[in-house]
């Protein structure tokens, strides 16, 4: 059943490639023989001026296009090596780089720590009797509940929400009063407006990665995940966007279907080991794994460090180079 | 703001068709001049057979691979026209046809009154002392609310759960008590688990009309809207499904791009006019409004009668004859 998803037919398939006059006049030069277009100085420094200027040209551009891209010399190579070994060229499919958003490129565990904080605010009183620490068996509460609840409502701020109005009634014995459940659901609203504020180095690696394909793979409720998208304006940053409602095996082949991305040549950067590593490392890709300062006790998954696909990154600043080398 | 959902770069193109033998050879013929090939009775007949069998014979087809499909004779006219009128094959953009999925495809509208009744029959009795008709006004009032709250929330049975909780804590002035907010979240659990039942005429409707493409256009929930697809076994009749945060004139451009639809060559088939209706009418496509037998009172719109590429059907059994005429 998990399968029926699938459109009947495959039509999405990328569009050709439309190389532009440099790009094509290098790549010819090279199936020509010419080896010293792969090091002219030149274009080289050319390549990283634009990545460190481009977060700042494109958003200098109000055009909406997008400055002409270099191949870069190691997709050339590949190419020339192709048709090297091949005596004909082979069509090589193309690099996709996934990223998580929640965590990963914005802030978000951090606002549901302010949630649960209240929650166990209100809850806390009436634990105190039972619990030495009171504050923490409201915590363990709402997460047994959010645990129990997922495979009903899902992830995101809502059905977390409802969790939470849950674990306060039989957390209290029914003694919560109604206007503290009116102060979650206040709450609730206010997380559903709060802004996007991007992790350090999150647009800067997005951008550096740009010559790859770029794919946002994000999970959570659909219209606080679009809401986010459109207030942070990443979209245009990707090649393509997928809210997922799950993030495992099957919903990432499905992905990997709708885009037309070839799995061994796939590398997503997320945050959460469960939802974003675990998975995609299972369909034969690589992941980079950048933790954030906090992981929900509900993403808590040990890291598979012995897997040759598997890397960790300090931070989203230290994750193009990482990339670079499981490229090879 | 809006628009910034729109990937950088278009790379989402339909595959290009891939005539079977059958469908390459009468194409060819009709080219040829061999004008007969379009009253072949035995044609139209192994057509019309097709249609009315689809359903069972897709059902009794574990290889999931569909039969061949004659293209219809009206598409065949129009690719001769076309020849004939310009000396030369000029590629015509392929007809798409929406069908919204709740209350179109399935019910649903159903199980939220039965979620209304409840919240009525929790929340009248704190009514009582100030209504006549207190269950007409606490309907009312938890209308007011999901109204209020559709921008934060969006659509779907988490965000009126929470809608239904906080107009109880209103409208009882804080006299509800914590266990009846309970069975308002048992109910929002067993919303989420309900069974999926077609309305009469659906299936049919939709294996009446494959000889275009398909697409679902839905809205609501993400976790619940996965479910329901892939409970019903949906996704295999339709080339591409989405599922959308809100339904109006951005958000279909958006998916019209996404699957490179032609907005007039597109008919949209579902039974709200404010969602279904309206905003596809407004980009220059057609729409067939099949009403369900009752509406929520959110989704309520005045039928746009007099444009010329509205139509109404009295039921889905009534669609496909309306839609041939509207594709003239």
């Amino acid at each position: 059943m998990g399968d029926s998803f699938a459109p009947r037919r495959s039509l999405l398939t990328p569009a050709p490639p439309k190389p532009t006059g440099g790009r094509r006049a290098a790549v010819e030069a090279l199936l020509d023989g010419d080896r010293t277009a792969l090091d002219r100085p030149g274009k080289r420094r050319r390549t990283s001026h634009r990545r460190r200027g481009q977060r700042t040209e494109r958003r200098g551009n109000p055009s909406g296009r997008h400055p002409l891209r270099l191949t870069s010399v190691r997709v050339l190579r590949r190419l020339l090596l192709k048709r090297e070994s091949a005596g004909r060229l082979v069509t090589v499919s193309e690099i996709w780089i996934g990223f998580d958003a929640d965590d990963t490129l914005w802030h978000n565990e951090h606002y549901f720590i302010q949630s649960y904080a209240l929650f166990a605010e209100l809850v806390a009183p009436y634990l105190e009797a039972e619990h030495d620490d009171a504050e923490q068996a409201a915590h363990d509460l709402l997460v047994a509940t959010e645990r129990r609840n997922i495979p009903s409502f899902g992830y995101g701020i809502k059905g977390a929400t409802i969790s939470m109005i849950e674990a306060a009634i039989t957390a209290s014995h029914g003694e919560i009063r109604p206007e503290q459940i009116l102060r979650l659901v206040d709450r609730a609203k206010e997380m559903m407006e709060h802004p996007v504020e991007f992790l350090d180095g999150a647009l800067d690696t997005i951008d550096a990665l740009s010559q790859h394909k770029l794919v946002l793979l994000t999970k959570g409720d659909l219209k606080d995940q679009h809401r986010k998208i459109e207030m942070s304006n990443i979209a245009e940053r990707f090649d393509a966007v997928e809210i997922m409602h799950e993030k495992d095996g099957p919903t990432y082949r499905k992905a990997f279907d709708r885009f037309s991305i070839d799995p061994v040549r796939f590398v997503m950067i997320g945050n959460s080991v469960k939802s974003d590593i675990i998975p995609v490392l299972e369909l034969g890709s690589a992941a980079v794994h950048v933790p954030y300062r906090t992981t929900w006790a509900i993403e808590v998954a040990e890291e598979p460090t012995a897997h040759p696909k598997f890397r960790q990154a300090s931070s989203m600043h230290a994750v193009p180079p990482i990339v670079d080398e499981l490229l090879g």
